[in-house]
């Protein structure tokens, strides 16, 4: 299994950045071809109580790299790139890892 | 379900630090009680080609928050922690997520 991890950095609105993300981001990333499964998660603490590095981390798994990428190369997978502007107003961070578990 | 994520930076010496984490670190997360999965994944690429965020991704669920604190507080969760001067050249950004999924 191969996936693509999304870190969201503070949002300006945190109100308004869960209500797109849920509303219009999240059934987007439910369209793009070949992903099993979908993993957001809100982050909410850190070990030793610091600042909070992320605001939000989302994970898309796919059966291979090849799956993904052609994932992320069809429409739906631009479609879903084009909306970070609308609404991660705090940045992305977009990686591809390769799971060995 | 909740987790705990470690990003790890660029290490020194690659090869070093793959030795240690297979041989050393992965038995001792390994012992941590409450551990239901445990997906340590290698990253690979990033959509546009930038180079690569961080160098590892590794996870581990837990059952609920509860759970978690329990299983990092013990003394395995410790030598854990304790663990990472020992390899994680490059830095370690860790934090605890809810997943909504």
């Amino acid at each position: 299994m191969v996936k693509g991890t999304a870190l969201y950095g503070d949002p300006e609105d945190p109100d308004a950045f869960e209500e797109y993300y849920a509303n219009t981001h999240v059934p987007l990333v439910k369209q793009i071809p070949n992903l099993q499964r979908f993993e957001p998660a809100r982050v909410v603490a850190t070990p030793d109580g610091s600042e909070l590095p992320y605001y939000r981390i989302a994970e898309l798994y796919f059966e291979d790299m090849e799956q993904l990428q052609a994932g992320f190369s069809s429409d739906e997978g631009q479609a879903v790139a084009a909306d970070f502007p609308n609404f991660a107003t705090g940045g992305v961070t977009l990686f591809f890892s390769e799971i060995e578990a």
